[in-house]
């Protein structure tokens, strides 16, 4: 069998490997290449470099290194580069890829078939599948896998004692040889599920009880990389109810993962879920950084606070996190999120390498010392229901590794290794791939608007869908406006922002246009740089993003015979769905905004 | 085991009577009447008469008029009232109860709990219980029902085969004491689920598949009232895809049964439910009229078309159907919804009688000759979830019996048979319920406005919730005005109508007020008939209904002592949810209209 699109050559994974090492001798064997791998640890873990002369080709590397030397050799070699010069060391020591499996074996938010790991309510232990998925993972460098959902269903509270870690153990033992950890979605109430009156962080019985816990889990699984956690947040328990604050909760954990290596990964999507629409002053993106800001310094140095990208919850555009800007004493992580919740379900063509580059242009380097992503995988044969979001595991591997390579050259490589197309192919799919977020942004959420997607599913137009909603995600829009003030005179989310950040956001006049009803509440007479109103700017920029999906549509006819049979026929019929969901939030949006305004459009298309 | 609330004695009911008269009998022994009981099959199945003289009473009636004169003697009594004078008979030979029950214990649009006929893919076979809701259904002269849900999911197909039909038959002997007779609904494609090529109504091997089917039905249950369809409507099967009518369809299910008796309700809830909401010339409304109203004279003696009673779908405030005054010389039956799917689904109270005296004072006697009602009765100990929703089952049966009836003077017997009040609890209950219907009109739907429910759910206000939808149900709000013209200058719904209807509607300033938005479309700034503008009355109707819920709150607390603890209690419980959600309403709708208005309350609310 064969899971398309993978570029590595299509051959059954022995049993035998066990070791990164291993993996790296058997990858370029295969491949037919004769090289020299030295194990040098002194490089540290994963980096490598790889030297060429007098015929001979080596790769030093550290323990994972090597592997990594190893697909960087493969990878050069099918594309005919040359051999990147010097050490080659990842800007990330944790690239992590968050599962949201459920061990019912369905995926929250996943649109690619059911989980790889799991099936009623137990290990699905498919091993030869999941060797191609830790080959998969490895050979992009992702180096950290969470098993399970950060909600943490039953019975996936028991992946932590007896009835699961042996199963748990022997998916390490598998993952191993690729340089992938496990990491375990943990529920902050466990003791209180194993019969402790009490989960406060503060209680000697809890803290025994945790570290108990943890050391019966590393004598099973004892490569694992930490734990992560998801608390206080929509709905789930935290040190809140004890009226602690999450630097104690997080602590706790911490420590008790200290004695065996471990890392604490604790989420800071933290938020009134239960907002009173009417309430204008509270505002949803203000909330992580009101909850974490304050207690820089006071976490354990095994703790990782991980952070969205945005303040919001993976919108098409958002401003980067102003958590992420602060904090300096504390490790965080940056969370990505590859499923395409908001995105367009892996049904629209939804490229994402382009926005992380936005974040990274944004972000002073060193202000993250780790990278997530929630993953877009499961058990469709092309591992990410749509094939071309591959590009977006793709693309993560690569950015985790190096942040900031040119989205274009990353997209060709991708195109390149996985289908060979070379030419006008090659130059039209790269074309459909990097222009497909400006597209799927214009037809949904021009101007930083969001939120006006179908609640609770999130596929599809609803514009008033979350307006009188508890979950605190407003545009309020009405006959003269839409947007809200973030600004100082507003609800003053601005001033969370470093100083030069608040200067480039504060005057609408100057303010970025894509985030320009993020940041302000605005008339729609409001005349755009380009004289436009920007109602005109909503109908035009939707009327665009539909005319262009069907522009990607004849595009993509044109690669019917250079793309593998199945996938041009899956990606065809996508993107055919993807036209009419265009359409569909074209209208809508255009309709809404005409019935609330009453301006006609200049061009007449209403 | 009590069933609250039931006014009949509470006595296990022995399963050795046989007959509406051993039932008759053996009723007013329990109550310690002493009764000369006659049968006069003369008078017709359900009439009778009471006379009294000489210290003897007696009950002269047909087959289960005697019953029914038993359950109007005990109900005298107890009340006090004198014995209503001469021969008493129905005005509807059919008084029908559709359940919409499934066999894996659910209950579409239920919401009083799991399916007293099923469970888990089977009968629930709570013979005692079942026995009880029969003599409830009997005491108000319910004499038809039908078991399972119009949309007919796997495996209700097999209640017509051997595999459940012996179990049909134990539930038609359990209810034929008490003159109920059964009824099944079935699905048009059956013949096809069975194995043929084609559910062809003209086609000679389906026409005998649905003889020999009836035929076997019938040797289970000779007594079977008949079949209900609903076909081409909602995605279910029907003779269009046949290129066949509904006459065709109709008759063909219609001869099957003739041979037997029995007689085929078809329901006419026929439209198009993949609408275009860009396209404003199909309403909706006109679709029933459409569908049939060219039919006339063609459906077979045994059909009966059962027409809802509004041409939507249940909802606040409808019109009456055109389609029920049309169609002189076809059956036709009113259906009614005791389910309170869109009137506040057992949770907020909502008194039905009072909109359909509404009904039948607009709709000249004669032109229905059957009623039917979708059920709202469940496994809850109270039969209907909210205590209060069973006046809505007792009214349905005192008006299937005589329609028009004063509303409060039906409530007021129901709440002193059921609670025994008198003085100022009686008045308070009675005032509570006669008034409900109006109040939850103007929190959610005032002056004809309907479909601004949550989709799907039908609880809760989402104003633009059904506008950007495919089910045909749209105000097209603006900025300016709301509501669809409907008249000749509109989309011509109102011409379905007889002249003197169309006058009555058709002019907005004479348009009765509480359908003035059902009819036509009017600008915020339109003068209600008291001076005060469209918009304003929106704003004071929705405040008037959210402050009446606190007071009807107010008022049930005056019943504490005066009502059964279990009824007080979750009476209580439902109305403290009833005031949230009055609240809910409020803000949201005059939220939206002032959005799109800009046009403050006048009374600076807002």
């Amino acid at each position: 069998m064969r899971w398309e699109p993978c570029w590595l050559p299509e051959t059954d994974i022995p049993e035998s490997l066990h070791t990164p090492l291993d993996t790296a001798a058997w990858e370029l064997e295969q491949a037919g290449l004769t090289v020299t791998i030295k194990l040098d640890q002194e490089l540290g873990n994963d980096a490598y470099e790889i030297t060429e002369g007098k015929g001979e080709t080596q790769i030093r590397g550290g323990s994972t290194g090597v592997l990594y030397g190893a697909y960087g050799l493969l990878a050069c070699r099918r594309l005919g580069l040359s051999i990147p010069k010097g050490v080659q060391t990842p800007a990330f020591a944790l690239r992590m890829l968050n599962h949201w499996d459920n061990m019912d074996g369905t995926v929250e938010r996943g649109y690619a078939g059911d989980s790889l790991f799991f099936e009623k309510g137990g290990f699905r232990n498919d091993f030869s599948r999941l060797r191609w998925y830790a080959r998969l993972l490895a050979s992009v460098g992702i180096n950290v896998i969470c098993l399970n959902n950060v909600n943490v269903h039953a019975p996936a509270q028991a992946l932590t004692d007896m009835r699961f870690l042996p199963d748990v153990a022997q998916l390490s033992a598998l993952f191993a040889p690729f340089g992938i950890r496990l990491m375990l979605a943990v529920d902050f109430a466990m003791p209180m599920q194993a019969g402790l009156p009490t989960a406060d962080p503060l209680d000697e019985r809890v803290r025994t009880w945790w570290n108990e816990r943890v050391s019966l889990i590393y004598r099973f699984v004892p490569s694992l990389c930490g734990f992560l956690v998801k608390a206080d947040s929509e709905n789930r328990p935290g040190p809140y109810a004890y009226g602690r604050d999450h630097a104690q909760g997080a602590n706790l954990l911490a420590r008790a993962l200290q004695p065996h290596g471990g890392v604490l990964v604790w989420r800071c999507f933290v938020y009134n879920c239960k907002q009173d629409w009417r309430d204008h002053t509270t505002d949803r993106p203000m909330a992580a950084y009101q909850n974490y800001a304050a207690m820089d310094g006071e976490f354990e140095d095994n703790v990782i606070l991980q952070i969205k990208h945005g303040p919001f919850d993976f919108q098409v555009r958002e401003p980067l996190s102003p958590l992420l800007l602060a904090m300096p004493h504390t490790r965080k992580a940056m969370e990505l999120q590859l499923t395409q919740e908001y995105t367009g379900q892996q049904i629209d063509l939804y490229a994402m390498q382009g926005m992380w580059n936005e974040l990274f242009a944004d972000l002073p380097s060193g202000r993250v010392t780790a990278i997530a992503a929630v993953a877009n995988t499961g058990c469709d044969e092309n591992w990410t229901g749509h094939p071309l979001a591959q590009l977006n595991l793709f693309a993560y591997g690569i950015t985790a590794w190096q942040p900031g390579l040119p989205f274009e050259q990353v997209t060709r490589c991708w195109a390149r290794l996985t289908y060979s197309l070379t030419g006008e192919s090659l130059e039209t799919l790269v074309n459909l791939l990097v222009h497909s977020r400006e597209t799927y942004e214009r037809y949904t959420a021009t101007l930083g608007l969001c939120w006006m997607v179908n609640p609770g599913y999130h596929y599809g137009p609803n514009p008033m869908g979350y307006e009188y909603s508890p979950w605190g995600t407003y545009h309020r829009a009405d006959r003269n406006a839409v947007g809200v003030d973030r600004t100082a005179s507003g609800t003053g989310y601005l001033l969370q922002y470093p100083l030069r950040w608040q200067e480039r956001y504060r005057n609408p006049e100057t303010c970025p246009e894509r985030l320009l009803l993020f940041f302000h509440r605005l008339p729609y007479h409001w005349r755009m740089k380009d004289g436009r109103t920007l109602l005109q700017r909503i109908y035009d920029d939707a009327y665009a993003g539909a005319a262009e999906t069907v522009i990607m549509r004849n595009q993509l006819r044109t690669l019917k015979n250079a793309l593998p049979q199945a996938t041009y026929r899956i990606a065809a019929e996508r993107l055919e769905r993807q036209v009419g969901n265009a359409r569909e939030w074209r209208d809508v949006l255009c309709d809404f905004f005409h019935r609330l305004s009453g301006v006609e459009d200049e061009k007449a298309r209403l």
